[in-house]
C-alpha cells in the first residue's frame, strides 16, 4: 500500500538553483573538483534504493515489529537484514566519510539528502545506519588514533553499527543524575556496570558488531554533568585481527512496545562489568557526546522532512482519486459521480501545508548541511566560523520546527484520507505514530527551545542570531525595492523585525527572572522557525519569478506554494509572538497544590 | 497503569455554581422537583462505576482488541461483557430516557455528565452504549408507535444496543452516492442489500440484539441525498413476544485494524436481503438520521472532554513525581536529587493547557446539554426556540473544537512523560491514538466547520450567531465596568467584536465566490470556539472572584486557570483570524497538476 518517489526535481532545485552547490564547493579545496552532475547521479541511485528496497519494508516492518528472542537476541522484521546487506554492498554507509577510513569523501550535504529519502522510505530501518553516523562523527572528533583505526573502517563499511547509550530509568533530559559506573582495570580499559534504557538500535541482527558509546561515571567523578565520561563498549570486543572477538557483557534485556517506529529495536541495555575504553578526557564525556548529539539532531530533522514528504505524496494521490461531494463553486468533474476531493479548499489547505513545510524544510536543512560542509572544509577561516555559528544557532530549530511540522503534516495527510486514514491498512496512521517520537528523542522539543533561546541566543547577547539576521537583511535590501518581490519581502522584513524586538524584550525580562526564558522558549522557537522559512521561501520565490517565463510548471508551482506559505502558515507567528510575550506569571503564579 | 478519579468537584461547580441547574429545572415542568443533591448523588455513583469497572479495562482492552472469530462473530476484549452487564444492571442506560419506555426521566445533562466520565475511563467501551442513545433518540423522534413499542424498551434497558449504518466504501461524507438498496416486500417490510463500512459497535457479544439503523435507497428514489431512506434492520428479528427471534441477513464480514479505539469493533456489515422496516418518510432518511447524528456529535464532544480530563490527571501526577533538572530560578526541592518537573514553565504550560481546555469544555458542553433540556422540556416556547437555535449553532463547534483540543491535550500529556510517553506500558500514547478518531468520525472537523460557517451562520445571515452574541454582550455590559473583571471582560469583548467583523467580511466575500466559505471555515470555527471559551472562562472567573475570599483553594485554582487561558490560549485567534481572512486565492490559484 502507498507510494514513494524520491523528489529529485525539488532536491536538485534546492542544491543547484537555490544553493548553487557547485560554486559553493569551489571554496572547499577537498571538494573543489566535484560537480553537480555527479551529485545528481548519486542521489538518483540513492532514490532508487529507497523506493525499491526500503519503502516496501516500511509497512510490513511496522506490523511485524522487532522481536526479543531472549538471552539478549533481537530479530528485526523480515527483509530488514537483506536490505541492510544491500545498503552496505552499495557503499552507502561510506558516502560522506573520510577516504582515510574507506569513505567516499563526498560532502555531508549529499549524505543528508540520502537520509531524507531513506527516512521517507522507512524511518525505523533508517535509524540503524543513522546512529552509526553519530558514532562515526564522535570517534572521528574524540577517539584516539588507535580507536579510530579499529572502529572507523568498520563503521564506514557498515559492517558494524553504532548506538548512543545515555538515558537511564531515572534520567533522560537530566544526564547529571546518571549512575552507570566505570572502574579502571589499570590496563587502559574499564569495567562498566549499570542499566541504560530507550537505546535505539541497541541490539539487532543486521551487523556483525555494535559499537555502543556509553556515558558513565568514574569512581572519583564530581557529581552532576561535570562527572560524566564517555566510553566505547563494543558488543564483541575486537580481536587483534580487528574482527569481532569475545562477547562483551553489554546485553539487551528487553525491548519496548511503542507507539511507532516498531521496526527499530528500542532496548534496555544491561552492562554487567562490560569492558569499555575511554573516549576523550575523563569527566568530559558530555562534551564529546554533544558532537554525536548535534549530528543526531540534524538526523531527526531529516526524519521530520522525510515523513512530511512521503505523507504529502500519499495524501496528494488520494485527494486526486477520491471522489466525494461537488465543489462549492460548481462541479469540476461533471462526468463523474462526484468531484475529486482536491477541489475542496480545505483539502487544498491540508495538502499545501504539507507541500510548503516539506519544501521549506528541504531548503533549510540542505542549506544547514552545506553550512556544516563549510564548517569542516571551507578554505576561509571566517567562513568556517560563521558557518559554525549558524549551525549551532539553528540546530535546535531544525530539530524541533521540522519535527513539529512533520507531526502536523502527517496528521493532515491522515485527515485527507478521512476514515480510511485511521485504518492501518492505508499506511497513513503509521506516519503519525512514527512522527511522534521525533518531537521527543535527542532532547524534547522544549529542550531544543531552551537551547535556542537560553544558550544560543541570549547567552551571547544575540551575536549568532545577528549573523542569520544579516542574511535576511541583505536579501531584504537587495530585493525589497523590486515590485514583484514585495509580497514576499515585506512579510519577511516584518517577521525579522518582530523576532529582533521579541528577543530583546525576553532578554530584558530574563535578567529579572530566569523563568521568563522557560515560559517563552517554545513559542519563540516556532517564531524563529517561521523567520527562517520566510527567508527561504522568499529566496525560492525570487528564483521562481526569474524562471517562470521558461514555462516549466515547476516554477509556477513553487511560486504558488510560496504565496500559500505567506498567506496561511506564516500568520501562526501572530499567535506565537503573543504567547511568547505573555510572560512567566500566568504559568508560575499557580501553586503546585492547585493544579 | 494510570489513574482516573471522576472530577466531581468541578462537575458540581459547573452544574450548580455556573449553570445553577436546580433553578434552571424549575422552568421545566417535568423536572421541576429534581434537586441538586439527587443529581450529585447520581453522578457520584456513576463516577465510582467508571473508576472501578470501566477504567481498569481501558488499557487491557486496547492491547487485546476485538477479535473477528469468523461467520459474523466478534469477541470484545476480556471484561467488556461483564462490565456491560453491570452497566445494564445498575440501570445506567435508562438514566435520561422516557419513563414511558422504562427510563428514569432525568434531564439529558445528567446523562451527558455520565458520558464524560465513561469516556475518560474507557472510550472504546463507551462507544457500545453511546450508539444506543443515538438509536433511541432517532426512534423516539421518527419511529412509528409500534416500532417504539418494540425497540425502545430494549434500548432503554440496554439489553439491545444500536448502530448507525451510513458509510459505504465509496462514500463517507458524500452520502448522496450511497448504493445500498431496499425493496418492499409489500407487507410493510423491506429487503436490504449492500455493504456498509466503518460501523462502530456493528457486531459484538455484549447484548442480546443489535438494532441497526441503515440508510438505503428505494427503487424509485431520486438520485443524491433526496433519495435516501432510513430503515431499522435488527440483528435478530423481534419475535411476537418481543424477544430476539430469527437471525437477520445483516452480518459482520470483518473488522478493521485501526490506530486506536481497539476495544470497539469497527465493522464491515454485509446486508444480503436483510429484512428491514422504514423509519419516517420514504426519501427523508437523511433528515431522520440527523437527529442521531446531532446526538452523536455531542457524544464526540464528550469523548474529547473525557480524554482531555484523564490525560490531564495522569500527566499531572507524573509531573509532580518525576524528578529532572533544577528550576531555572533556583532549586525547589533541594532535599531531592532534582526538582519535580512541574517546576518547569513549559511543563506547566502543557499541564495548564490541558486543565483550561478540560474545564472550559466541561462548562461549554454541560451548558449545551442544559440547552437541549430546555429545548425538550422548557415551559416557555420562546426559551425552547432560543435553546434550539443555540444548540444547532454550536453543535459543530462542540464536536470539532473539543476533539481538536483533545488531540492537542493528549499530545501534551504524552510529551510531559518524555520518552516514557511513547511507550505503550504507560498508557499515554493510547489516549493520543484514541483521540485521533474524534476529529474524523461523525463528520470530519472540516465538515463541522463548513456546517458552522455555511449552514448555521451565513445561511440565516448570522441570526443564530447573534443569539450567542447577545449572551456575550449582556455579560460584558454587566461586568465590564467592574475593575476586577477587566482582565477577563476586555479580551472577551474584543474577540466578540472580531468574530462579528470576520463573519461579515467572509459573508460578503462568499457572495462573490462560494469557495471563500471553504477556505475560511476551519480557522473560523477555531475562532468561534475561543469566543465561546472566553465567555465561559470569564463567567467562571466572576464566580471564582466572588468566592475567593472563602479560602477554598478551588477558586484560586479556577482564577489562575482563567488567567492562563486568556494569556496563553486565546491568543491563538490572532493567527486563526488572519488565516480565515487570507481568502480562497492562495488555495485555489494553483492548478491540480501543479501540486
Amino acid at each position: 500500500m502507498g507510494q514513494y518517489a524520491a523528489p529529485l526535481r525539488d532536491m536538485q532545485f534546492v542544491l543547484n538553483e537555490l544553493l548553487d552547490v557547485e560554486a559553493e564547493l569551489k571554496g572547499m579545496p577537498r571538494h573543489a573538483e566535484l560537480d553537480a552532475d555527479t551529485i545528481n547521479q548519486v542521489l538518483g541511485e540513492a532514490g532508487k534504493f529507497c523506493e525499491e528496497v526500503l519503502f516496501p519494508l516500511n509497512q510490513s516492518g511496522d506490523q511485524e515489529g522487532c522481536v526479543y528472542e531472549g538471552d539478549g537476541v533481537v530479530k528485526t522484521p523480515t527483509g530488514f537484514k537483506e536490505a541492510y546487506r544491500q545498503y552496505v554492498e552499495a557503499g552507502w554507509p561510506a558516502l560522506s566519510c573520510e577516504p582515510e577510513y574507506g569513505g567516499q569523501g563526498l560532502p555531508k550535504f549529499v549524505n543528508n539528502a540520502l537520509f531524507e529519502m531513506m527516512n521517507s522510505a522507512n524511518q525505523a530501518w533508517t535509524m540503524y545506519p543513522g546512529l552509526s553516523h553519530g558514532a562515526y562523527e564522535c570517534l572521528t572528533a574524540h577517539g584516539t588514533p588507535e580507536q579510530q583505526k579499529v572502529y572507523l573502517p568498520k563503521l564506514v563499511a557498515g559492517t558494524w553499527t553504532g548506538t548512543m547509550c545515555l538515558t537511564e530509568p531515572h534520567c533522560g533530559t537530566d544526564l547529571g543524575m546518571l549512575r552507570t559506573k566505570a572502574e579502571s582495570y589499570g590496563d587502559g580499559s574499564y569495567s562498566l556496570s549499570g542499566t541504560k534504557i530507550f537505546i535505539s538500535s541497541g541490539e539487532h541482527d543486521l551487523a556483525e558488531n555494535i559499537v555502543h558509546l556509553v556515558l558513565a561515571r568514574l569512581p572519583d567523578a564530581p557529581p552532576g554533568t561535570k562527572g560524566i565520561s564517555l566510553f566505547i563498549v563494543p558488543k564483541f570486543i575486537p580481536a587483534p585481527d580487528g574482527e569481532p572477538g569475545q562477547r562483551n557483557a553489554i546485553k539487551c534485556g528487553s525491548i519496548e512496545h511503542k507507539m511507532g517506529i516498531h521496526g527499530n529495536a528500542t532496548c534496555v541495555m544491561n552492562l554487567d562489568n562490560a569492558k569499555g575504553w575511554l573516549v576523550g578526557e575523563p569527566n568530559r564525556g558530555l562534551q564529546a557526546m554533544f558532537v554525536m548529539m548535534n549530528a543526531a539532531r540534524l538526523g531527526v530533522a531529516m526524519q521530520g522532512l522525510g515523513l512530511t514528504e512521503v505523507a504529502y505524496q500519499n495524501s496528494l494521490a488520494y485527494a486526486k482519486e477520491r471522489l466525494q461531494m461537488r465543489s462549492l463553486s460548481g462541479p469540476k468533474a461533471p462526468d463523474k459521480p462526484a468531484d475529486p476531493i482536491i477541489v475542496h479548499p480545505d483539502v487544498r489547505r491540508m495538502l499545501l501545508t504539507q507541500k510548503a513545510y516539506a519544501e521549506g524544510a528541504r531548503a533549510f536543512s540542505y542549506w544547514a548541511a552545506v553550512q556544516i560542509d563549510r564548517e569542516l572544509s571551507h578554505a576561509d577561516e571566517a567562513v568556517r566560523k560563521d558557518a559554525s555559528d549558524l549551525v549551532a544557532l539553528l540546530t535546535p530549530v531544525l530539530k524541533a520546527f521540522l519535527s513539529d511540522n512533520a507531526f502536523e503534516c502527517t496528521n493532515h495527510a491522515l485527515q485527507v484520507f478521512g476514515g480510511h486514514g485511521y485504518i492501518a491498512e492505508w499506511g497513513m496512521e503509521q506516519y503519525v505514530r512514527d512522527a511522534r517520537i521525533n518531537m521527543i528523542y535527542e532532547g524534547t522539543n522544549a529542550v531544543q527551545a531552551l537551547d535556542l533561546l537560553g544558550r544560543k541566543v541570549l547567552a551571547d547577547m544575540g551575536a549568532k542570531l545577528k549573523k542569520f539576521g544579516k542574511l535576511v537583511t541583505e536579501f531584504v535590501e537587495a530585493e525589497g525595492v523590486k515590485p514583484e518581490m514585495q509580497e514576499f519581502v515585506n512579510p519577511l522584513a516584518d517577521i525579522g523585525e518582530k523576532v529582533q524586538k521579541l528577543t530583546m524584550e525576553i532578554g530584558m525580562k530574563a535578567m529579572q527572572n530566569p523563568d521568563e526564558v522557560g515560559a517563552a522558549a517554545v513559542p519563540y522557537l516556532r517564531t524563529v522557525g517561521h523567520l527562517v522559512f520566510s527567508y527561504f521561501w522568499a529566496r525560492m520565490a525570487r528564483i521562481a519569478l526569474d524562471k517562470e517565463a521558461s514555462g516549466d510548471p515547476f516554477y509556477k508551482s513553487k511560486l504558488a506554494t510560496a504565496r500559500f506559505y505567506f498567506a496561511r502558515l506564516l500568520p501562526e507567528t501572530a499567535a506565537t509572538i503573543r504567547m511568547a510575550r505573555a510572560g512567566a506569571k500566568p504559568l508560575m503564579e499557580i501553586d503546585e497544590a492547585l493544579f
